[in-house]
């Protein structure tokens, strides 16, 4: 049977990786392979390409179509050389970020055309698209906060507040418009935030059977 | 009054940089500056795509589509921030190798979907298109051993040769559907090479008069 593909997405500091970890168990019970992979990254080129786009010391900060390309190119990589790969093999996979974030911080935060996204997604991806996206929905403000906890900011996570507060709204706004997609109130305590996510997941995974 | 965009395309080893030459000489007779580009690269950023993109050592190897990602990515970045910047400044701009090359290379060599590359040509770049092209016209057997002359090959000169003929009949292709474009044969002596390249040029300055 084929694997299936479940993504956690939100702005930085919602708490992805802390999800993650939870995730893991979940499926880790389930008796299943699993492949974890991140964007931008997930593959050696792709690595390569997510220190380029974070580097906050360019000549030439990239220009928004260029941030989103370098995005669209380090995506097509991790999913046809391992994610497709290892979705057919029966291995499940967690994608710790995957195509919404470009729908929400190239289209909410650099404004890009919703239909110049949604063009470029059909060309790159096809009909392929995760099982089911965990939203981490969080007010910026307190993101940012957890996320400062952690040192450095890079060249994305410097950019203003209104750009994170376009990209949450942008979140937000394709995650009603899709049932695959499950918001998760991110601002809860750890414990409450980790219980909404396997209530999710146990559905997703009755729903699948 | 805005600058001119001319480029030079072709195989490898077809004579691009040796035309190059003659067309900075003969800009130079027209007393305007002169920005000289290539792609992939011209910037910072596409200077590293560039080098990713050529590299033959990477664990994954770019899948077709992550390729013209990055071809894009880099012509994006060097459009924005330095062709047409230049060009609304007057100065002239000499390209390296531009969007026919992916539309050959991609299209042909690595038979991707001529409408998709289109499509994603008009999405990048809009309307923007140089004014005029030489392409220089060879058989890949030859521009090879010239190529050849000069070192270790990279991943994309490592392709089968059935790739090239698939480049250079795309390039002839397109070459034929566009009157900015004028072709060269590249398979002559370097004197009438020359030759043709200053009457081309010649042509399209008395045009744009
Ligand atoms: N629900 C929560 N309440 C309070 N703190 C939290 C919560 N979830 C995560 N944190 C803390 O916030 C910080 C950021 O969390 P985490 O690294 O999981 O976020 P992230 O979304 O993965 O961030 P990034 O986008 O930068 O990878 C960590 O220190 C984590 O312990
Ligand atoms: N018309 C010609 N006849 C014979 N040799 C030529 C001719 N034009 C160029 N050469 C030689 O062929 C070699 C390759 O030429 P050149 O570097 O100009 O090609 P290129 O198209 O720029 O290659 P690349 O695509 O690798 O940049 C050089 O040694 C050059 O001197
Ligand atoms: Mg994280
Ligand atoms: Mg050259």
């Amino acid at each position: 049977m084929a694997g299936r593909f479940i993504v956690i997405e939100g702005l930085e500091g919602a708490g992805k990786s802390t999800a993650a970890a939870c995730v893991k168990k979940f499926i880790a019970a389930q008796n299943v392979e699993l492949l974890h992979v991140r964007e931008p990254g997930g593959t050696e080129l792709g690595e390569a390409l997510r220190d380029l786009v974070k580097r906050p010391d360019l000549d030439d900060a990239p220009a928004a179509m260029t941030e989103l390309l370098l995005m669209y190119a380090s995506r097509a990589q991790l999913v046809e050389t391992k994610i497709k790969p290892a979705l057919a093999a029966g291995t499940w996979v967690l994608g710790d970020r995957h195509d919404l974030s470009s729908q929400a911080y190239q289209g909410g935060g650099r404004q890009l055309d919703q239909q110049l996204l949604a063009q470029l997604r059909d060309m790159v991806l096809g009909a392929f698209r995760p099982d089911l996206t965990l939203y981490m929905d969080i007010d910026p403000v307190i993101g940012l906060e957890r996320a400062r906890g952690r040192g450095e900011l890079d060249r994305i996570e410097q950019e203003s507040i209104d750009f994170f507060h376009r990209t949450r709204a942008r979140y937000q706004q394709l995650a009603q418009a899709d049932d695959r997609i499950v918001t998760i109130d991110a601002s809860q305590c750890i414990e409450q935030v980790q219980q909404d996510i396997e209530r999710a997941l146990q559905q997703a995974v009755q729903q699948w059977q």
